[in-house]
């Protein structure tokens, strides 16, 4: 039935450029590491800025709908699916508090830094501020990740899948020689199910170049 | 006794600049609202770049300690505070959802364009990437504060002490003409609970000035 699944929404279409790091992918990545049946929705990718801002106040994507509960966020879906599978998120009070921190010190003090120097480097600007701040946290990540395969209860949880997330983008991996991060990051993105959703992400893009080939075309 | 308290970490000493957006404060806050006991424990400034990296990686402030957990991250600290106190975060699974979603809207989509924007003004820098992008971001959750009066739930949640701390950042404050963002900062930041953190928060550090005054004419 489809109401026993969750739906996550992204965008009909995106360039080629962010296609495999659209944030749909943490969903997709969480549920297919948990078994949770899901579907996707899409809004238009013309006019994202205002189309959906009655769902999402920065027009962005993904949400995640789950019977009465809609979230925007991709921290917040995955904590609501991490309390659906203890695949995802220890059960236990320590646990689910440790995967927390992991996801939110991957989403504010990680990608708070990675994600303002990438937009930058896309424009070609060089601002010493940023890059020095990026080199000292990815630093500071390196030395966490020598020491330990995974970050909570020493076992997959959704505090890897948000840290190799935000240490996956092509120019942070390519910055600086980090031979345990980029470990880590093989390591986790290896997993079949970040392969089945980057496949099904790659896939649902391609798809829509089809589509949107025929309108021009119509 | 008190183990039954809560402990909030935060640095011994620091500059004027900070005081009263070290973001233990946050911390201070919610047990404030929700009269959770806590007590003050701290690191030193000086060495802070490393003398607590076994704490915290990336050696920021704050930490909590509630019993055997011992948490980094704002966010990670707020939401286990809220399983203690539905003041804080609503017990039902909706409302908790919704609570999370916000925190996360504030520490990923505008905290990841505030803090840069803010520490480029620091130095001087004027990045259009970055400035554009805050200018988008604040126009984008003025219109959501212009529609109403609480983030979640019809009342005050932890969604609003973390969109309010980030806005009442000085220089994000004064940037623009945003009514409505800037009456929902003054409304949250009025509760007793915020003004009792926030002295709290700069009577400890003006309580260090004496102690540093002592030791250097020592």
């Amino acid at each position: 039935m489809a109401n026993d699944r969750v739906t996550i929404w992204t965008l009909d279409w995106v360039p080629d450029g962010p296609r495999g790091f659209v944030r749909d992918i943490r969903l997709r990545w969480a549920c297919e590491e948990a078994g949770i049946p899901y579907r996707i929705a899409t809004v238009s990718f013309d006019g994202r800025e205002t189309n959906h801002l009655d769902r999402q106040p920065f027009g962005q994507v993904p949400m995640l709908e789950d019977g009465a509960i809609r979230l925007f966020e991709s921290g917040a879906g995955l904590i609501h699916l991490g309390g659906k599978s203890d695949i995802l998120m220890p059960a236990d009070e320590r646990g689910r508090a440790e995967t927390i921190q992991w996801i939110f010190a991957g989403l504010n003090s990680l990608e708070m830094v990675t994600m303002p120097w990438v937009v930058l480097q896309w424009s070609k600007e060089d601002v010493p501020t940023i890059s020095g701040w990026l080199d000292n946290r990815l630093a500071q990540m390196e030395s966490v990740l020598a020491d330990r395969e995974w970050l909570v209860a020493d076992r997959f949880t959704l505090a890897d899948l948000v840290i190799a997330d935000v240490l996956r983008v092509d120019l942070v991996r390519k910055h600086g020689d980090r031979p345990a991060s980029e470990a880590y990051v093989a390591r986790i993105t290896s997993r079949p199910a970040f392969r089945k959703a980057y496949a099904d992400q790659m896939t649902h893009f391609e798809e829509a170049d089809e589509t949107r080939k025929e309108d021009d075309n119509g």
